[in-house]
């Protein structure tokens, strides 16, 4: 391995500036102005990956493109699927970036920019690492396949219907699936997350009359949408942080006394958590810890209202209009199928007269846990142990990868959910970074890790 | 008067062009990138005043300029100030306009501009009355002062602080005062405006954590500020249609019989009045008719949610901030200071842990009834029924002129609230419009006022 450690020390630099060209393309997958984006990305990502001897291509979807890459053959080894992302989240609100949102600025050990962390940099230390493997060892410890997407911010509806036809599934089959799109959970500690919370997303749109109204002409005999909206909301969750629709409970698994003693172990001071978001108080569940609540218990949060006068100053109207968009995080056993029904019906009784409603499912998955025993599991973690000096926690992580369930279910494969990035990176907000200790301690993972795999059984 | 009628008929076209011109200048008191246009439309009104031999002038203020006129003396005859705003509302939801919202278009015998009734259309037919009877007769029937301002959809802070120092409510001063910013009953049917609602603005926003948090990560253990503000916003109104803000209705005069009996008169077909909007089914206190509920009880309107994402797709976050602008209609002897202090204290007992609020206090007024024994107001009931065929009815009306209560309360002069348009043309909202016939008829009932007024005692 001293050549590895070598390779990867002389080429810092090289790495850095692979990264910055990632990170200047805007490629947001949820605003059709940057769809010339996404292809460049994707088209950047098969050239880099072909660049290093893989073969690399572009498969066309009815939306954005995946792109696949596999290794040369290294026979009589496992062969490891390793699943990242290209797309982006939007960067609004603009006005509270500190730096261009995609202009990568090097800042306090920090590179600042929309993507930094989620998933370019996570996705590219794993490309960089099976550049460095090659260039050092001349081959690769095993198979390696890549499947990068570029709407994992917008649903994975491509990727997901990819999966539906047996072909695809035989090009993707692999004995595990590598994922870096989750958190660590300390500078040095490093984490497999065992478990996801689902994720299930709509618009309610709610209309009243055919256009604005003058509030002093009409006000106090037109039922107001906007009041509507906020009620109807506002009935979805009880001070006590617990979701009010019938029977959205009923599937949730209750967790057991061990895994409670598991998920205590990770580190965590509330205070210092709550003050890196600038607040003085936390809430939900009382019943359980703050961990358990994140990572293994479901939520419920506006994402977003838009309704009438947004402007400067005021404008005296009743708003013809009234939307919010938002999102129930699941955990294992609860359907959004159900949950829908179930919302559905709850937003129905509480319709009043004179306002119509258009509930809009926009995307959704189930949560999962995955099972520890696996050897490509304890493989992982003595690559990251060699790295870290320390051995990994095995954590629930509250955000959704909901496609991530689905190529773990369609492949039937093992899976490894290993981050290397820092909840504090503020991905998903204004001023997203990648610390650069992170981004090259994180190559240096991905390598132990695919060399620690490599070792797996005796194919 | 005959001289006066050929002149009102040959000058149609004339009065057109002058009136778009006026539509043209997108004069937006709300958005500080039209104060340009503020000052080009007070310009004109100057301009076109001074060119019918007025003394008209701007009178600088700290924020938009006033336009005040006087015509020659008229001695031994009372003067009338006659007040109107040059200023309109923004122009979104801009999408919704059929028409450009700042080019007059025709269709149906009816213009459809930004302003075309509000107040441009109605201010400009009392312009065009004085220029026709100075044309017909030489001289006016009256002394008549022009006041117009540039901020009454914003809360006419200039002209109430002008009203403050005495010598310029001596410039004013006047024995009535004659405004046309409320709506006639019907197309045929003239009506005088003797009570308005107040009106007190807010907007309420509410912080939680420093940044926009991803949903997932911390989903379930932070308070959402969007979740905060619908709960305490669906507070405000009971599904009954009642405020719920504790004292609320304890200043609130109750209706007389006779008063109930009157406003019974004003021809009001609610199954019609709701198809024009576009709804099923009204709203509100069911022991109040729906005329009762826009003109004579107080209301409460959400004018404008805004938080978090509200692009295309979604984000899958937990917004920092969310806020609302919404309004109160208040009656008679209820005062928006009392008010404010028990919406504050309102949203206080309701401030959830984690939460920040800022409520701001953004334009207030009490509502009035004038008395209708005075002379002026039955001249100007002559003058309308001269040109209508019709008494007018005597009507309390939603909207909310709070500065004409106070010009009224300054000068201690009679006053005249007489509308010429109807209320379908959709004031504040996409498409307003004035239609050819109601401008023309404004500008003969206006003449008729004015003569009629010029009769009143023998100063």
């Amino acid at each position: 391995m001293a050549s590895l450690q070598e390779y990867l020390r002389e080429n810092r630099q090289a790495f850095l500036e692979k990264w910055f060209e990632a990170l200047r393309i805007p490629s947001v997958s949820a605003e059709s102005e940057h769809k010339p984006d996404i292809r460049r990305m994707a088209d950047w990502l098969a050239g880099t990956l072909g660049g290093i001897g893989f073969d690399a291509r572009l498969i066309e979807t009815e939306t954005n493109p995946l792109v696949f890459a596999r290794s040369p053959e290294v026979p009589g080894k496992p062969t490891v699927l390793i699943y990242g992302h290209y797309d982006v989240q939007p960067v609004d609100p603009v006005g509270q970036w500190r730096t261009p949102p995609f202009e990568p600025t090097i800042a306090d050990g920090k590179v600042f920019c929309r993507g930094a962390d989620d998933d370019k940099g996570q996705s590219l230390t794993h490309v960089f690492a099976v550049m460095s493997l090659l260039a050092a060892g001349g081959r690769l410890p095993l198979n390696v396949k890549f499947i990068l997407e570029g709407e994992e911010e917008i649903g994975s509806t491509a990727l997901s219907a990819f999966l539906e036809k047996a072909e695809n599934r035989d090009l993707l089959r692999a004995d595990v699936i590598l994922v870096s799109d989750t958190d660590k959970p300390g500078a040095d500690q490093p984490g497999i997350t065992y478990g996801l919370r689902g994720v299930v997303g709509y618009e309610l749109t709610l209309t009243g009359p055919n256009r604005d109204l003058h509030s002093g002409l009409y006000g106090g005999s037109v039922r107001n949408p906007a009041q509507a909206l906020c009620a109807m909301l506002s009935d979805v969750l009880g001070s006590d942080g617990k979701i009010q629709i019938p029977g959205f409970y009923d599937d949730v698994l209750p967790l057991s006394e061990t895994e409670r003693a598991e998920l205590a172990k990770r580190p965590f001071d509330e205070a210092e958590a709550l003050e890196a978001i600038g607040l003085d108080a936390s809430f939900g569940e009382s019943e359980y810890t703050v961990v358990e609540r994140r990572g293994a218990r479901p939520s419920f949060d506006i994402n977003g209202l838009t309704s009438g006068y947004q402007g400067e100053g005021g404008k005296t109207i009743i708003p013809a209009q009234a939307s919010a968009k938002f999102t129930f995080r699941l955990v294992p056993n609860q359907e959004p199928e159900k949950i829908t029904r179930a919302l559905e019906e709850f937003f129905r009784a509480r319709l009043p007269e004179g306002i119509r409603m258009n509930l809009e499912f926009q995307h959704g998955a189930g949560g999962m846990v995955i099972p520890l025993e696996s050897p490509y599991i304890q493989a992982a973690a003595r690559g990251l142990a060699s790295v870290y000096g320390k051995a990994p926690l095995f954590l629930r992580d509250g955000g959704s990868i909901p496609i991530v369930t689905k190529v773990k279910d369609r492949l039937g494969a093992d899976l490894i959910l290993a981050g290397f990035g820092l909840e504090e990176d503020g991905i998903h907000s204004p001023n997203e970074f990648f610390t650069l200790r992170d981004f090259f301690l994180g190559i240096e993972a991905s390598a132990a890790i695919l060399t620690e795999l490599g070792t797996v059984g005796d194919k």
